[in-house]
């Protein structure tokens, strides 16, 4: 390894440097399977809805290691004791590769193809890899300690939340990076005034009592995210499409019809018949799987090249908020579309945004992620919405509405297929 | 066309909102055409230097777009009647369309392949396109007059340095942009009071005399881009590799050695045979291009192969700096890198920045682009370099140097490949 | 009046630039009553708790202005038919104006004297004064029309509420530059958003129902600056010291003991007798305030010195946050107070946050301001508390906790002038 | 001293937060001679012509320590051989109190009145203070060594350069805060980017090669300020306005005429005197000096009171730029401005900008500060403008103008008293 004379930095926009003091993290850093997380976007499709959303994996990977050493640096600057210092390198290594085993519009793959990214990074940490043998070389270890972070079974349970948790290194960046990225600033919060209030105390990070406000600025801005980034309409939108296509594309494969798919490369042949390995999975990329849209436009099967051509071109589907379900009247809607010479499977979608892998804040057993807690004067802890109007009102939230997603023809005014009970019952409130 | 109720915005980081009023121009983002700006990056490959150069041609078409909007709006708001009004359209719509025929990684196919975008942009406004299409409902004339605007022939020279001079909406947007994206904000400059100080003077665009600083001010910003960001060494690096790798491919389609291509679909055939048409051209985008590389990593050809993985997995070329070229001895160098295995033609690259189609701010003849003029009191106009010291001092700038590109492996200390007059040649002063 | 070439801007850091546009702005500015609020901080005496909190109602009043403009200018330019167009400048000008009749560290002065700066605004823009005399250059009733709207009786109610409700230019200005100037962004919103959600409706200003999550980012960043800044308790400290330099003086001047103020100008003077007159009025600022402090701290009379010392020097009085109030235990400390040779009247004060004339959203009869409502689909409205839960949270939030404020000196650990019980109750929880 | 438990911050708009981690910093910032810094603008009278430059000098010291300190935090964290550690604590002392000699409009009293604000700073530390006992406390050798830091006579220089220099702490604040609070956003640089390139260096404090963009963006952005901001003609106005006051109360004492001035406390006269004492210039402060002005506004000497009433009421002088200067037109000015009525020794004053205590960028001889060395590979050292062709256009910029100020109506076109010629002239180009 060569000689590490001074510290290394990378220019951000969000953390304006980003600081590399460790050897270790340098290297990981230049392997090849983090160097793919610049062909994967953060924000899978979301640039349809929001131009700027154009930021990769790998830009918000740097940005949870940065925010993941800067509190270590805290806690240790304060001599807290509550925090294990051996623990540090682990610590930023686990936060930097977190996302390392992400594919491409993950949602979407995951939804239909039941990969999950979590367990993908596992095995890319602990498999026959470039980052596997920079880990090993801190320590024989290491690869198996970073899994345990990132799939949460490592028993030191404060390494895992500053990970993973609901004030987590992870969201910390990912809310600032979207937010800087979208222009959305109001999701903006302060951050050097969060890494102020939180300390480690008995296996697991807190918030001192003081802090509360910071919190409830952290967590109103997240919720604004929510509701106006991550399950905006449109994104939705885009995301029905991409399932969509990769589904037609594995119903074609399936029935053997393999010449309808003008393109099938390795990777997203293994993707379709379920045997990935690591090496196929780090193939998966953005570039590859768009290229793929873009030969399937051109191809036989019309609906494989429809939707592709929809996705490229951004003609998504257009949506309606009915003001309840009624599976009588959907059932209506998807002979009318059927009529219209739609295949429902493909062209009609009903939508609630509560099965995203995002989440609001939620306390206690609604949530997989560990709640939030107050550290008292006393030493006492309390959960903070139980104190905190505003987080309980935020914890409490279910603004999500059913939205029904069909091509933008079907909901035109006037359209002869749509009966006027049906047209109504579109129209919402 | 629909009703037009209301104005539509985009939420944009850079501008906060980008307002479209006309129906001509919502219609135009909306096309396929348009669209596919969105998978090619403004900044090429600078995102191995600059992590968050991960924007694209999309969003800065829209940025460029709403600045000239802005300077229109502000002209006609002040009542100058040097602005003919009637051009105000047009001028809005060969902003947004100026970059419609960038492809992938431009900079490096133009040069190997010996392709123009504005030629391009030329042809797809013109061609048997979505965007020719909706530019001919305005008037029938339109597709010419914006192509003539965009060729800079159009006889209104007014909207032609609008679009394109040294103060022109392409660049105050880009150079906003890239220093946000790259979070380089030294390249910031004060953009509204830029849009104070300009004026329609005669058929151009001049400055008052009063805003000689904020006109400093934004040169200065120009320079610090060009030298942070535009010439970086890894940037330049990164562009060698391209450009060999797309020379490498089409030497082995010349030499009849298709085969070892893994992959060529019909745009990069094309591209190779010199026979583009606007329809395979809008067909190649980054994710093409990437998804080639990709597959071509695995092919036969070991030069290809390898180049591939270097832009794949960002091993670049590393450089060095000597005080002097001297041809006698990159002529031995030459020699050594062939001893060490590697093709010069492929591996070594003399590189100086002058060549770049940037370029910071000249004045009179040394640029194709019209200087910028002061506005006198007594209405007479004045080069700015003329009377600001600091625009004459940046315009004469020469700081570039030459530098040589090799792989790492050459330049490691000790290569037994390189003598020491070599080694003390390349370690520069 | 001077010829009227071009709008002219003032530079500024929190809108960027403030456009004048109408020449009668200008000459309202350029009044001497105008040019007095540089002399009186927005924040009173904020400063001590935020440094960067030392920025004017002259300041504020620009930025006022601004906002009512740029909401002007968009009613206008979208046509809003609910907009009353005659009444641009009318209400460009109450803006401006609204806090023409504010006083040195008003809300002390106000508690201690009876003074209204809201009367005091009315006078100035009604009696003999260039502000008076701008205004009727305009139009003879153009005084009592501003009056009216800054005292709320004007019949144009939307008038009214632009420059006074709960979603007014003057809250927009004062959120952004308060969290401007001390540095505390979470008190910023997204003020542009909020602009583009607004409508005129039927004699009042509203918000179309999909702007919902913009009102509420805007409300909780207000309640973000409550709790943070407005009701910060070392603010409310330096207000009681404040308050009872004032009292304290009242009381010696009222004792007829004149010769122990070393300093008493007239405006003062007339200020204790309670018969101010509009000139002596406006020759009160913080200036005199202050030097009269700097001259008392040298007087014959020991609290009024010490008083002023404590404001000059910050050495403020110290507060304890009991868990209940106590009639009894207070008593006692009052009474221990004394025994250490304090007088409780101006060494004691109970404090509790809700006596601030500053307030977080209310809505209905608890609030003095209007509502703000969402315009439905339907032309219905609805109060945002009722359809937003984070709102009605922060309505009905009741954090406020009694205080205690005393000099440092009683606070001391084992001082023996206090009981164990006693110190026990100060402790709180 | 009290337990000190945690480091403490000030909220601060420039830097987000200024850390305090020593107890003797934190006790000098509460001394009552660092408290009155809150009563002394940073910028004097430019509010006048930028409304938001109404921070204090309290502000900027505080932001002057938090740059030493993060200067010294880095040489510390990177183990700079050449760094004194053991005078860490003197750096921070002396830039915390090196403009605590500051008093009210320094500029204009210390032209006035000879008076050198640093050497007060050097009295009041040595003198009989709040401040002078806290650094005693540290060692009794402390007073006088933050003394001769701050009137460079230390024997380490690196200590003296930190403090004041061409790339000093003081510079370094400055213009960030008077760019953030004035708005004049083209004054930022980019605070980080300097830090990481500076290093000590044999008793210096030097640039490192690579870094020499990072000195130009920051030579280039003081450019700007000192034009925009600092020698502003408004700015300039304002200060020949309390010159002259100053001038014309002093005339009035020295006549014995003691009468005409209304209010004369204490300080002021002894200011007039020229027998000020510490105690005294303490207690000399803005708000002091304008209730003086305001009061004389009301008193008998004309002249006195009219130039108060200006500046009080911003009718300041207006300008003329005459090409050239030309004693006989002078001299015919001075003529017809007395024959309006006014007395020229209090009514024109030409001014040149060179004559500010500021200054633009200076290398060798012509500055009294020590110009700025790059560090170049080899150990040698270049100063940074015999290599930076921007820095060396910026160094011998000589735009500075002959400006004739005289009241308004003087320039009034038309005006009987002023001769065909002279106007011609007053002109200029």
């Amino acid at each position: 390894m060569a000689v590490w004379p001074e510290e290394k930095v990378f220019k951000d926009p969000v953390h304006k440097y980003i600081y590399v003091q460790e050897p270790a993290i340098w290297d990981l850093i230049n392997t090849k399977e983090f160097q793919r997380l610049r062909r994967i976007r953060q924000l899978g499709a979301s640039f349809f809805t929001f131009h700027g959303a154009e930021h990769s994996r790998f830009s918000h990977s740097l940005g949870v290691y940065e925010i993941a050493r800067k509190i270590i640096h805290q806690f240790e600057r304060n001599g807290f004791s509550d925090w294990p210092r051996e623990e540090g390198l682990l610590c930023m290594c686990a936060a930097l590769l977190h996302d390392i085993g992400h594919g491409p519009f993950s949602h979407s793959i995951e939804t239909v193809f039941g990969e999950h990214h979590e367990a993908w990074s596992c095995r890319i940490v602990q498999g026959d890899t470039e980052v596997n043998r920079v880990l090993r070389r801190i320590d024989p270890s290491f690869p198996d300690r970073v899994a345990a972070v990132i799939c949460k079974t490592y028993p030191q349970e404060i390494v895992v939340s500053l990970v993973s948790s609901q004030l987590d290194a992870d969201r910390m960046d990912y809310l600032l990076r979207d937010a800087y990225c979208t222009g959305v600033n109001y999701g903006m919060y302060d951050l050097e005034r969060i890494l102020r209030v939180i300390r480690p105390h008995r296996g697991d990070i807190v918030v001192k009592e003081s802090g509360m406000h910071a919190v409830e600025d952290y967590l109103t801005s997240r919720y604004q995210m929510y509701w106006q980034v991550y399950f905006h309409p449109v994104t939705r939108s885009s995301e029905i499409v991409l399932r969509n296509i990769f589904a037609r594309a594995k119903a074609i494969y399936d029935a053997g019809d393999g010449e309808t798919l003008p393109f099938l490369p390795e990777p997203l042949r293994r993707l379709f018949e379920g045997r990935l390995d690591v090496e196929h999975y780090l193939a998966l990329d953005e570039a590859l799987v768009q290229a793929a849209f873009s030969l399937w436009a051109n191809g036989k099967d019309e609906i494989l090249s429809d939707l592709c051509k929809r996705f490229l071109h951004r003609k998504l589907f257009q949506y309606a908020t009915p003001t309840r379900m009624d599976e009588a009247l959907l059932e209506r809607l998807r002979e009318s579309i059927r009529r219209e010479g739609y295949d429902p499977d493909y062209y009609l979608q009903v939508d609630f945004p509560k099965d995203l892998s995002y989440d609001v804040y939620r306390s206690g057993a609604a949530s997989r992620k560990k709640p939030i807690y107050l550290l008292k004067h006393d030493g006492g802890l309390t959960e903070i919405s139980e104190v905190s109007d505003i987080v309980r009102s935020i914890s409490g939230t279910q603004y999500g509405r059913h939205r029904i997603y069909v091509p933008e023809r079907i909901l035109e005014p006037g359209n002869p297929y749509i009966t006027a009970e049906t047209a109504e019952w579109l129209k919402g409130e």
